[in-house]
């Protein structure tokens, strides 16, 4: 995903000779703490937030030019970045929004926490059932009764809950990825139990032949 | 992961007299663009956001009482809610911050889009090394050799991309989990894919038995 794809292309902006006023009116309408600053052009030369305008209001400044940052210490990123490039610049610099510019300098979009926040608990709310069905038609080899029976062994082993095949089926049904991840204690155990998974098939598989 | 986990106890917050003028400064200095209004025993009684500042500030309105929102209209989730609700009311009410309560309504702490960032990315940072080495150690009947192998395996079959099991463990050294995902498709697939590592595992092994 690219910083394009998650950018806000709907977004705000100020000129540096729009009035603090007017600017703050626009912000609480759209409810935005940052706004750019742009040239006729929609480049980026400086950057305002709440604090610029609070601050400027009760020192009777007038206009945006007075109390913007200057675009020298305005981070930003490019529209072909990498969206994790977003999250890891908001989350290193503690902002709660970057601008996305694109080769020209003309400010194309603005990702904010929220569109991150979305992008990434997306991961966490998708349901374990719907996982599952997608395994099932990666893995052709395998019957979905075959991946519940191991399933539910290797959810024994990692828990020391006794459940059956049944039973985890109607389990997944209702939970999400984020609390497999937290029932199942981590990441990597997670994983392992995928893989643990995998071996069970196989080694019930091939003891049944035996048999 | 609890609310009480995640959030940030060291907060700023206002009381119902304090002049408007007086909280938009310890805003700006803290860089919070919003802050909870407490009583006296520190119990949750309003909410102001920059907007109500910086509209307060426009139309000459002195102290906080006169600006805040009350209390019935403030989002807010409890010390043993799970963390995944402040990510989901966040998200859904698009709010930047949310007031952590106890029982007794007192503020206890307050969660920001940041701590959420900080905490949902950790995910996607966390290194492929760092999980195989993890799993691993769960994995005890398999060694690291026989994980590389049918690791390499796997990634051809879903990538085309024919690579050896000397080459995996250096592609994985430097890989994130966010990579991961994105490398393989998404999540579904990267998933099945560990299922297959398993099965190949133990094809493998049964396969040099027979030999």
């Amino acid at each position: 995903m690219k910083a394009k794809d998650m950018m806000d292309k709907d977004f705000i902006y100020a000129t540096a000779n729009n009035h603090i006023e007017e600017i703050s009116i626009k912000m609480e309408n759209a409810k935005r703490f940052t706004t750019p600053v742009l040239d006729e052009n929609m480049k980026l030369i400086g950057w305002v937030t709440s604090f610029d305008i609070t601050k400027g209001l009760r020192e009777n400044k007038k206009l945006i030019s007075e109390i913007m940052s200057p675009k020298e210490d305005v981070k930003y990123i490019r529209e072909n970045d990498p969206s994790r490039l977003a999250v890891l610049e908001t989350s290193k610099s503690r902002l709660i929004s970057i601008p996305v510019l694109n080769n020209d300098d003309v400010v194309t979009g603005v990702i904010r926490s929220f569109e991150i926040v979305d992008t990434l608990s997306a991961l966490y709310e998708v349901k374990v059932e719907k996982l599952y069905v997608a395994m099932d038609k990666q893995l052709k080899g395998i019957t979905w009764d075959e991946l519940m029976e191991a399933s539910a062994i290797t959810f024994k082993r990692n828990t020391g809950e006794e459940i059956k095949p049944e039973e985890y089926e109607k389990k997944i049904k209702n939970s999400t990825f984020g609390e497999a991840i937290w029932a199942t204690g981590g990441l990597e155990r997670f994983f392992a139990g995928l893989i643990a998974v995998g071996e069970l098939v196989i080694a019930r598989r091939i003891g049944r032949v035996k048999k």
